[in-house]
């Protein structure tokens, strides 16, 4: 594995010069003034890129996962019924999850490389008139099959069904690369990681809760102590803490998110946009096609593409490892055997992207896929170079 | 604030470059070959350190206070007592968690600047017959007060009583600066994070589990997730991790033990002593007196510094970074009008710790305290300087 | 211009990770003792690297410049008679550094693209049975045209002359890319500097001298101060410098020179002259040829790169900067209006060198060249999967 | 010698934080758009902090002797004549450097410890009525001895001779760390290097050039090549460098003489004179005395102390290098065997100058020395925490 070489996994990203300079402090008193400005701006980044005015930002020393548990354990008590479709491995963790703390999950199984079943979820909650759901579990993006769901559809299935049930969000491969409007969907808890969107090193639990979320919060009985919103509340409006907080990290939330809203949410999610479908145009181009069933699933922060049948896709991202020393996603769970993953999240240059799909198509050749060089290259240059013609007819 | 001075808290400790440059890691894959080395050099590190090899090492993206919850979640059962004492701002608090999980505390509260009543618990432990103390909780050095409690005779204590408690412990601030022997000494659960002994930024919860601390797992009710060591074992032993690791953390902390394993724990310890008594000549010489009310208490990572009834020591704290740029540590909890501290742990110098003292008493002076400047570096240098005699004698 | 994404610049190169940490110390004292350890292991390295076992190492805080200056200014005299080629932008500019100095040169224009005419060499040191000629200069790899000249043949030239010339060689871009042997060539001073083949960032000229220079430099009346040998060697010697060295560089050298001879230099020239290949297969797939006059004066450190008649090769690197944020070099004096230029020295990997060809391909596209998009990129990976067929053929 | 103390040699310096990351930058072509700023602001920040609002910077890649040598060599000719002071070692290298030249040097040889004799050079540009000196040369601080000379006062007395000479005056130790003024002392060229009052590494050679001076380059017939001012202005111009420059270098100089100009010059002038005032209190505490011979000649860059008859003080510097990890100068030339160096520019806090008087009187101590420990220290603190002796009233 060669340090110079970009990551294609689907995070931790490739982290920005600057990024990495503002995460390496030297040590810095947390409960001087000196944390003020730190937390403060930090927690204010969070705020806009989760698009969550009406949100309050919690951040725990943790990853997704303790996100997770930070939704959970503050909002909801032991029996209590959640509402989840199983579509890939992290929302299949997430139920695992509930279920080891004793809450019951009705459970939608559906064919990884579909989204959430909208459709079925609004049979479900409205034949709910008791209100036994008392929340529902959404995966914005599975990272496992590089599908996204419709949150915004979400919103609106749980309204038309007037249900009371929250609405919990993992959006850990989501937010800060794709849209996500955690006021106007109305979502009461929003989760990521320092180490997606955010472009940071791993270490951080990032999580936005609604109004409706702190009042559930006041009533959720499940035990909590480390991922205590209270706790954090409480010490975090003295500017504290309350354990060491991870200092250099908060630094560098602190300055990506004001990079992320200084380039323009919107400039940040078109740049996504563009750099995910070059690298589809390169997966068409090869012959192959993406784990998502249709293309408005399609992630733009991870691309799951499935291989020909009888071909072990693991063998691709071992040889690129060995071979290359590129890292790229291994399939998970129920398409183990079936996909590989790019990662295109994060701050990724169009140069970064072709070398990875040039790599990729080298380890496909390598290993007898019928890959010819250069071809996915090629569609993604095409996409990429995309408004330059102007400059060849001004050659011409 | 400066952040060219050195910091007196009593961790996070000053970071030596080597250990903030291993830190300092550009992204890896967690999931490729290349993590395997890091993952089993820290943990091996971990157990040379903790001097456990009979212990199983769980590194978790934490802090301290996720170690304790690791402690009490994966050993213990809603309801289960456990038996602690009071003395101090981290055992007040650990003793809440227990609470907050439901356990019931059999909570022995002695005066602030004692340690662990050894005769009071040996009485409890014999009185308990039935054996419904599940664990004794011990926190090995108080940092609130700078108070170190004998962990041994702890032991010795249980084993008299022929009581089968688990044996939790916190050594959060003692491991890597003070003698700690967890095979010895037969604890159950050792918790410690990076920031302290370790040298390292805060991010990660260091646990030793026991044989019997094993064994208790597999009974133990209360929920776990995130820090549920059976993911944690089951990803490790394949080079795995259960979410996404802090790899550069990690990479600092394989160093950061193999540089005291290379330094010899004994030195490293004797190392801690030397610094701490030199400040604790200073704080002599200042006609002070630690919080820790015996001298076989003194710990060797933090002092907390009686002040003058009637004076506010956090003005000390205050005025050392505002006008100094130089952190200190507050008083907290019950000692918090009355000390202030001074953190002497991790990799620090001569030259550091003196710089420390030197700072300490301008402030006192500053603040109208009955000080003589260069009294307390002086006693200090006579102790730093101890075995250059023979080259006075050389020179006459 | 991206921070993210590798240069293409004939050097400053890509500088590895482990060596930007070597480089970025704290203030050491270079009086002290720690010096000695850094000065030893870089010049030791250097002679390894250069293959100067019998040649004396000066390491000068400058550039390749400097060096060219170093090894005048302490060889020759005001009035001294100098043979060199002009055959690229490098020689031209030494040249001119020898008339500055009042040297007399007999400069050989050739036509750039083409190496140093040994015959014509040989004619001139032949009919100079005065021994006029005091030292003959070459570059041995002219970076300005990406062409490579045969030192070792020149020796022979020297020889068959029975010439007493000094031979004076600029390495610059070739010493740690490709062959160059000080000792067998029996140079009389070579050149180089950080920020190439050793992948450091600049700021030092390193020089070798042999036993003939060292005694010429006796005689030697040029003014040399700051790059005086005698100052060099006479604190060297000591451990010590004539002046504050630049200690960080010095620790990088010893680190990077370690690094090639550990990877072994024959490894180190086949690697790059296997990125070097892959980048001339995409100059052929392009329909382009290298600046180089013929096959066997191809560099494999820089390619310069003819375009078509009539089109203005710096519209390439600006756009490349502008569009793509990456950096190709300009085509530079007598070829500044017909090439550009690809660096692909230092430290590569397959993947770095793709997104190179890749982008260079997009922009030649943009700009309206005739280049089928992915041309490039695929002659290279064909190149670059070299030996992996097996594995095709085993999963046949 | 522990990288964790501060260094206390008069340069390099210790480097603050965020200036270390300034420099620490991935390779950036110099040749590209991105170079323009770093460059544009290095020299405009050098123009701020020499206060040479009319003067043109140059900067070479070299150090403060090489910034000797583009001094000389841009504005004489060899036989000119040169008059300087010959009162430390540093002066006395520049002339030596004038002499390799081929310049006459007019040598007034005063007692180390002494400034430059300004009624003595008024004599000599008086009685030299056929302007045969072509040149003065002044060290404005000289770094062996810590005394400071009057470089307004040496403009007077050129002026009052009515003297043409230029004014060339090496401000290595003092500028940005004593008020030097470019402009109002109509200084001809000034010299400095990065690695003092910048705060930088070692690497750079900075020097102003008077109009004068540029007029005097373009008569002076020195041989110059890497340090051509011509070349260096010629390509500047179009934000270019001669060759290749050290782009990490003067970035981090663009970053410093912003931090300098944003404190206020005044304010870093302040700074360190209160720290000199700390250190040269704590010498006359331990019954010592400065080797400058006037409260007039003191420097605030570095102070050099006078040990006792018959001791020698190099032993106190490698004391302090070997028991307590501290760098302190050594005496060097004819004061070799009397004095130590304490250097004290560039960025230091009170605790820092603290550390190191008390690691020098616990090495003087070690060494045998009368020094009472604590002495020199709470000497320097008196003068430190002055101004807050209104706490303590407040506080009474």
């Amino acid at each position: 594995m060669s340090l110079q070489n970009p990551v294609f996994i689907p995070g931790p990203t490739n982290i920005p010069e600057v990024i990495r300079k503002a995460c390496d402090m030297p040590t810095v008193d947390h409960l001087s003034p000196a944390f003020a400005p730190i937390l403060k701006a930090a927690l204010a980044g969070c705020r806009g890129v989760m698009k969550a005015e009406r949100g309050e930002i919690f951040i725990f020393p943790s990853t997704g996962t303790g996100g997770w548990e930070t939704a959970i354990s503050n909002t909801l008590s032991a029996g209590d019924t959640v509402l989840a479709a199983r579509n890939g491995m992290f929302s299949d963790r997430w139920i695992k999850m509930c279920r080891r703390f004793g809450l019951e999950v009705i459970q939608i199984d559906v064919t990884w490389g579909e989204g959430i079943p909208l459709p079925r979820f609004a049979e479900l909650l409205h034949e709910d008139k008791a209100g036994r759901i008392k929340a529902v579990l959404a995966t914005h993006n599975e990272t496992a099959t590089g599908v996204v769901s419709d949150i915004a559809g979400l919103r609106r299935v749980v309204d038309e069904a007037s249900h009371d049930a929250l609405l919990l969000v993992d959006g850990v491969s989501s937010i800060g690369s794709m849209p996500f409007e955690f006021d106007d969907w109305r979502v009461d808890v929003a989760v990521t990681g320092s180490q997606k969107g955010f472009m940071l090193p791993p270490g951080l639990a990032i999580t936005a809760f609604s109004e409706k979320a702190l009042a559930a919060s006041r009533d959720a009985k499940l035990p909590r102590n480390f991922f205590n919103i209270d706790d954090m509340r409480a010490t975090n409006v003295a500017n504290g803490y309350p354990y060491t907080p991870l200092v250099g990290l908060l630094n560098g939330l602190a300055l990506s998110s004001r990079m992320l809203l200084d380039e323009g949410l919107d400039n940040v999610f078109a740049r996504h946009a563009r750099i995910a479908n070059g690298v589809r145009a390169a997966v068409a181009a090869w012959g192959l096609a993406p784990c998502a069933a249709a293309s408005e699933l399609y992630s733009n922060s991870v691309t799951a593409i499935r291989v020909p049948h009888g071909f072990d896709p693991a063998r691709i991202v071992t040889h690129a490892a060995e071979r290359y020393g590129m890292a790229f996603g291994a399939g998970l769970g129920d398409v183990a055997g079936q996909v590989f993953r790019i990662g295109h999240l994060g701050m990724l240059t169009d140069a970064m992207a072709l070398s990875g799909l040039a790599v990729a198509e080298m380890c496909m050749a390598d290993l007898g896929l019928d890959i010819r060089l250069g071809a996915g290259v090629a569609a993604a240059q095409a996409l990429y170079r995309h408004g330059c013609e102007q400059m060849k007819a001004a050659a011409d």
